[in-house]
């Protein structure tokens, strides 16, 4: 299998580097050939080509089975006035792949825990995926600036709504069957249509998955006060982006949450949900496990191989359950760095 | 001073009445001489006319010196197909008395930290204010409906973002002197003007104030993190009604949490920033420290009755330390109703 490594700013390197190395030797032992190939994108894309995402990168992704991401941007390029930012590589290749369902899950680990500033007893059976609308909202519309003010539209087609509450229903089969939709449609006209095509789809198409609806504001507290109750959980994009980073929380750390980025086709964008952490790149105490398990993510939903993914996600938990804590997770002295995190994995591995 | 008292929907009646009962108490022993108006607003306004602020109920907070609501909306208006919907009332309400400027105060009590979800050794010491900006945003842009879509726009002015930020600012001052600015400047042409117009009014009118900005994002995973680092936040709307549901799980419910909203004008809006909880209305178990406490700032910032301000909130934490807890703050048997809730804050009113 062809796989894109792009490692992006910051710590994207140092964790997307720990992440290969797993793959590597999941390849090694079960006998799969796979071949990367390294591109560029976000800042280091922008000071090698002056774009955030280069036509020879998103060349080489569509003709990938998966793509590995790290993370994008930094302080270095991080001016209003500047004319491209890494994020904007980042957006754009979301868009070009048609990734529109992004997967979340959290799914606190035990040792983990002690890191999270949720109490324990609450976390104890937490299980769930959140399935963010990637493509479509305030994200992808038009945005003006003039004089006085300025604007940015979200926008949203029924088709849109449709293919990722489809795609959500359909991971609730597979888990407990349970899908909470979020939106906020006592205000937004988005919102009210979303609700609507939801209970449409769901209702129609899915009479085995029961479909909840939530408004945003409420699940934001919800998600602390009764995260156990949550299964799959479906929303659009910006809602997505503030839900998931507040659910990552409840496991502990940004640094344990990986994330699938599917659209129809077969090509799919891994990547954690961590972000570049400018502050902490190059000193090698970056935490790879998220980055690690986006690899299982994309052994399992681009390359078909269960058992695969199921291993790696087993390393890290005993990686894990031994201690292996990078500075995120532990206090000070006890902190391991990302060299030592990736051999416990590879140790662990099966 | 005359206060227009807006009950609304759902426990709404229950949780007014029990603050216009300590405001009565207040102006007893205080001297003063308040004069209440009741008048119609979201579902209530709708059954008996058909509009959710009727002129007549508008015409009336315009001429008060305050406005004291409830909470609007329930299952029988939630048709997404009505005409009108009670949430419709408290958003024109807000918008026609220019209340730009949303003050949520967290201050965790420490009899309420229990219920909180978060570990209680992040919350001593908690003690921030959210303002969020009520009059602008994706809340009051365009919106549209066409056979295969839908759309809202998000909108501000820079006069729109100065004058909230300078609000944020001078309340800074009256306090540790820090505001955290938070938007999506990484996504949002509204964000990048927000982040501008903040940092040039901080830094040219406010030297005396620090200023930082968050990722919305980020700020959802940092709220929970360390609580004990904000100040004041500011935000724009949406966000800022993600967030404050999310910094009220600090706070143990959503029934210990105030607002008010400020204009340039005289009259403020002060009301509980929760729901009408259709579930428990009309039960006599609603949580009325809320609206208590929102009355204590409607005497702080409309009638500049700091002392009677200062006088209820302590009731309201003397009736908490005394373990008088509402349905949502205790477990089952222990629990007393709105009644003896509301009698434990008069009890301890010096
Ligand atoms: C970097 C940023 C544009 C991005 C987003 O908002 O989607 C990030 O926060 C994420 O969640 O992947
Ligand atoms: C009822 C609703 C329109 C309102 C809002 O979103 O502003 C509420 O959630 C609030 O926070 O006051």
């Amino acid at each position: 299998a062809e796989i894109v490594v792009l490692p992006g700013d910051g710590i994207g390197p140092e964790v997307t580097h720990a992440a290969v190395q797993v793959l590597r030797a999941v390849a090694r032992r079960h006998g799969h050939a796979f071949a990367f190939t390294q591109c560029l994108i976000g800042g280091a894309a922008i000071d090698a080509t002056g774009q955030a995402l280069p036509e020879d990168t998103l060349q080489r992704c569509r003709e990938a089975d998966a793509v590995l991401l790290g993370a994008v941007g930094g302080p270095k390029w991080s001016d209003p006035k500047a004319p491209v930012r890494p994020e904007q590589g980042l957006l754009a290749i979301r868009k070009a792949l048609g990734l529109y369902a992004n997967l979340r899950p959290v799914k606190p680990h035990p040792a983990a825990m002690g890191a999270s500033p949720i109490k324990p007893h609450l976390l104890t059976g937490v299980d769930l995926v959140v399935v963010r609308e990637l493509t479509g909202g305030v994200y992808f519309g038009q945005k003006t600036r003039t004089g006085s003010g300025a604007s940015d539209l979200c926008e949203y087609t029924i088709e849109e709504i449709e293919r990722v509450v489809r795609r959500a229903c359909h991971l609730a089969r597979t888990r407990r069957g349970h899908v909470v939709s979020v939106d906020k449609a006592n205000v937004l006209e988005t919102s009210r249509l979303w609700r609507e095509v939801a209970t449409r789809v769901a209702g129609s198409e899915f009479p085995d998955v029961t479909l909840e609806h939530q408004l945003v504001d409420s699940m934001a507290m919800h998600l602390l006060a009764r995260p156990r109750d949550y299964d799959v959980i479906v929303t659009e994009n910006m809602f997505g982006d503030i839900l998931t980073d507040e659910a990552s929380m409840l496991a502990g750390s940004l640094g344990l949450l990986p994330s699938a980025s599917l659209g129809e086709g077969r090509v799919g964008l891994y990547e954690p949900i961590h972000g570049s952490a400018p502050d902490i790149a190059g000193r090698g105490i970056a935490n790879p496990y998220a980055a690690i398990l986006s690899a299982a993510l994309l052994l399992r939903h681009s390359l078909g191989l269960e058992d695969e993914a199921g291993a790696i996600e087993l390393a890290v938990s005993h990686a894990l359950d031994a201690g292996t804590f990078t500075a995120d997770l532990a206090a000070g002295d006890t902190a391991v760095g990302t060299r030592a995190a990736t051999e416990a994995v590879l140790e662990h591995l099966l």
